[in-house]
């Protein structure tokens, strides 16, 4: 079954804001903390809510799937203390390209997927599919790492942003994230 | 911006039921109309409702985009007084499936797009997305037809139920409709 994840900005949640910048276009309402919660769970107050899918994928080879699963990272690690949120949204040209044109441009000309692979185990990534729940945003990137992986999550954003595929984005933000010591 | 679309099961509606058929798996309980509203709108009360989002297309290449624009079949023309909602879930071992192998089924192997083509502009399509709004099926196909169209939409269905896609559709209903007479 589909899982909807609600990422909920709020003065307390697990994850405390470190930094919050807008990267292209608009930013988001400044908040203290990040609650990630499945939706149907009791909700806190929040100042937003981001809510995305883990939906099947949608790009990937058998050929890439299979790599991708001899590096598992899984989230929830304990010595990934760090987290960084990652909203995006991609153009109407984007969404108007056919499948092929997606694809050429998303792997062949970006190398969107060999990128995250040169990233594994250490940077954990798990995608949410906003845009068919009329998200102001297309995807919710999540990332979890060790503090001494910080600088491969860098280097892994600095060469997405980098490719012809980052030409479409029109608008995100970065979130990054530490985990609240338990109480 | 993506819509989002509700097939509301109720007593009164746009479009009366003249029959509803379980073809696989479990049916929907009966109801004597369905209307469709787009979600935001003022939501009449319902047996059940059924939403889908109007999404990018997922798997047509330019070339099948550039031949679908060429008999283009929009909704609502006066003459299509017949409709059918054809509610679908394909099963879990359908989305395990890498993008190259569903395409390979979906396109290779059943043609479904060229399929499609052959009763345009006869037969208009509609499809909305479910899966990823947690609903209880994957997808919700609207056809419109004129009542001397209404063989080739038959034609039409039986092709893509013979097809090696439909191995994986676990669930599927069949409501047959007509435009209701304005009061």
């Amino acid at each position: 079954m589909t899982r909807i994840i609600a990422f909920s900005g709020a003065e307390s949640g697990e994850w405390r804001v470190l930094a919050s910048h807008a990267l292209i276009g608009e930013g988001l309402p400044p908040v203290a903390a990040i609650a990630v919660t499945e939706e149907g769970s009791a909700a806190e107050p929040a100042t937003w809510r981001l809510r995305g899918a883990i939906s099947n994928t949608r790009y990937a080879t058998r050929a890439e799937i299979t790599a991708l699963q001899l590096a598992p990272a899984p989230l929830a690690r304990p010595e990934a203390t760090l987290a960084v949120l990652i909203p995006i949204r991609k153009s109407q040209s984007w969404w108007e390209l056919a499948q092929d044109e997606r694809r050429a441009i998303f792997e062949e000309t970006s190398h969107h997927t060999r990128i995250g692979l040169d990233y594994l185990p250490a940077v954990a990534r798990r995608l949410h599919h906003s845009r068919d729940l009329g998200e102001p945003f297309d995807f919710l990137t999540w990332f979890e790492f060790a503090p001494e992986h910080a600088d491969d999550f860098d280097r892994l954003t600095a060469r997405l942003r980098a490719t012809r595929e980052w030409d479409y984005v029109e608008r995100e933000v970065e979130l990054r994230l530490v985990r609240q010591a338990s109480a």
